[in-house]
């Protein structure tokens, strides 16, 4: 079914969601939040954007055009309906397609910053999935796998343009190559943690494309106290503008 | 001057330090903590040791015999005159040598576990270095350099065989990307941050040669509460054992 929720906290946006194909996750609220989009920023770009949450937050912390682009057709609508109710239009495009399509003459070297959330799980064959093709496409590599999601935003990025990211911890050594290779330079991580006492299972990376090298492993992002209530800054990112 | 100190804390260890050469750091104390020695773990090493402090606590972890081997002849021999105060003779051996002459035939693929708290700063000839030769031979990468320490930990490590260092997280990338190398698959990590506000300025890594993929980043270690005070598990850490 289609709803109309808010985005936590997010008072002043609104967002459709349909539990059949996708919610978006609480790691995109993560990462749009710890994104560090400059004043100079003038074109920003969402890869793999599902309803659209990171640019609708995004939305609130610069006036500049975003693109958000998405392969699935009922998520791209969504996005569209969610920024037309939201009075977005003249701030965010939706384009419905292939990430992979999207890179042209037109587009390349035009970024200065990109986020995405991408799907996390790797995907072959012999993998089971017990989740609908819509949402099995937003959580496993399907359509496409981490190197090429890379290798977009290098390409689609200025020089010197940041790509922010947040990914599975586990995955943490496969990424940071990946940036490396791609001349994406690492230079902001933070590692979430539910807890004080439990491992990081998920964590944000930005890095600028053929930055200087110089990697800040920033403060630990924690989102629960041990009695069970959230963290000032976890309830902050999703209670309050 | 040369002073028998406490090891912080540890109460039925003490150590000959000597200001003038060398003092331990709260960074070897650490890294002894953090190394998971198993039961099973029959022949152990510290690469580089110093005066002696990484085995001095490993030896309150384990019963089996722990070599330390130091280039530095001043402080091989105050390692020793710990080891003898402490009558830890038959389980703690000190070797004075540069650990690339260790590497032997006789030493091969025979260490279950590896320590190691390496000089932290790159050196090159335009290099400036405030300190006698003795500490910056402690802290700067002028007798051996990284790559050739971690070598050398592949080389001397049993199949499985775990090797654990501490180091400094702008280094990350560089370290995880030379355990990979070396096919010492990084394993655990844990992010040491002086308080929940500040980035991480250190790092402990323990990885297994020839192991599976699999990276836990563990919970965030927290030196000192926002009040100043220490936390709860650095202070058991270095005032209890």
């Amino acid at each position: 079914m289609e709803v109309l929720n808010d985005i936590l906290g997010y008072k002043n946006r609104k967002i459709f969601q349909n539990d059949q194909f996708f919610s978006f996750s609480l790691d995109s609220v993560i990462l749009a939040n710890f994104a560090r989009i400059r004043y100079s920023d003038k074109k920003i770009l969402d890869l793999g954007t599902g309803n659209g949450i990171i640019p609708l937050i995004l939305s609130l912390k610069t006036k500049q055009k975003i693109v958000g682009v998405e392969i699935q057709e009922k998520l791209a609508l969504m996005a569209e309906k969610s920024i037309c109710y939201n009075n977005l239009q003249e701030q965010i495009s939706i384009i419905n397609c292939d990430m992979k399509e999207y890179v042209s003459s037109d587009t390349i070297n035009t970024f200065d910053f990109i986020t995405c959330n991408p799907p996390y799980f790797e995907f072959d064959e012999s993998s089971t999935i017990n989740l609908s093709l819509e949402k099995a496409i937003a959580r496993h590599e399907i359509k496409i796998k981490l190197a090429e999601i890379i290798l977009i935003a290098r390409k689609l990025l200025k020089n010197n343009g940041k790509f922010a990211m947040v990914h599975r911890t586990d995955r943490l050594f496969e990424i940071l190559d990946l940036f490396k290779k791609n001349k994406i330079e690492p230079k902001r991580i933070r590692f979430i943690y539910d807890s004080s006492l439990k491992e990081s299972s998920l964590f944000f990376i930005e890095g600028s494309k053929n930055g200087k090298t110089g990697l800040t492993v920033e403060k630990p992002m924690i989102l629960y106290n041990l009695d069970g209530s959230m963290t000032d800054e976890y309830k902050t990112m999703i209670e309050e503008v």
